[in-house]
């Protein structure tokens, strides 16, 4: 089964294609920038954003992920894309200087069109900020992002990232509901 | 001459109006949230959101305004108000620890429709980051930006700000173009 996934972000479709297939989902890369909203929910942004999408496109899904820092009021959130392209790393190490609660998520809303209806598909990877950036994989906050479970950051990771990340499983999550219908 | 001004935010809707009433332009508030996009572009945004107000209100106007930092590649520019409610000027402080150079904008565009056409008005404010807030007036980073030709913040110049700000420029314009159709 095939489906296409819109995104203007390679990093993302290679990512979420691994993972796919690992479930025998094939992803097609639908490319191309699409409207954002501003908000606080990424399943909302994400939702609104699969709507500017030609309904000829079916199934289609988007994905909004995002860092949310506990000592930082959940900043960056839905703007880190944003921010990580204003800021970097560093200016997020920056900001968490002096801070000890190192508490952050990586949260990943999927909005998938199937047969015309939207169903919405979350994963969230609980973890910490690191002290200093580590590991040359991945992409974005990946190299101060060290996941539960685990020493090493998302970057250090590498492929196995995939043992841990928020995309890992919301992509499962869309993966079985249409192979199986299930969640 | 009446003109609505669709906002949700108190402080910019009074700041406005003072500014309007110096032409002879009264503002009425129209209050609610509306839909932002995610972008670079103040304009872009503003006309935007100007086009989710159902048309029955015309003559109607959003602004949407930012704080524009040279040394943060113009971070955090149209999430200003997202970043001010996370990080505060505590955080922009922070960030911009140790960076000698401090030249910031502030930037502002209303977007008008007015007899079902849209037109859009610009104002800048140049100016520094100060190195500590100072002030009680005004509201957001008010406190740490010291527009050029003056020494003293935004938030410690209280009404005297309209001489300098992005706003007072942007619906100067928009009230002349109301009432004497020139910019």
């Amino acid at each position: 089964m095939n489906v296409r996934f819109a995104t203007s972000n390679r990093h993302k479709f290679e990512e979420a294609s691994r993972i796919a297939s690992k479930f025998g989902l094939r992803l097609e890369w639908l490319k191309g920038e699409r409207i954002e909203i501003q908000g606080e929910e990424l399943g909302e942004i994400a939702e609104y954003s699969l709507r500017s999408i030609p309904r000829r496109y079916d199934p289609v899904f988007v994905e909004d992920a995002g860092l949310f820092i506990r000592a930082l009021n959940w900043f960056p959130g839905p703007y880190s894309s944003y921010v990580f392209g204003k800021l970097g790393n560093r200016g997020i190490l920056k900001l968490m200087e002096g801070i000890d609660d190192r508490y952050a998520e990586f949260r990943s809303a999927v909005a998938l069109r199937f047969r015309g209806f939207v169903a919405i598909f979350f994963g969230v990877a609980k973890g910490s900020i690191a002290f200093e950036e580590r590991g040359r994989h991945g992409f974005g906050f990946d190299p101060i992002f060290v996941p539960e479970g685990s020493e090493l950051t998302f970057s250090e990771l590498g492929e196995a990232k995939d043992r841990y990340s928020h995309r890992a499983k919301s992509i499962a999550s869309l993966s079985r509901f249409l192979l199986h219908r299930t969640f």
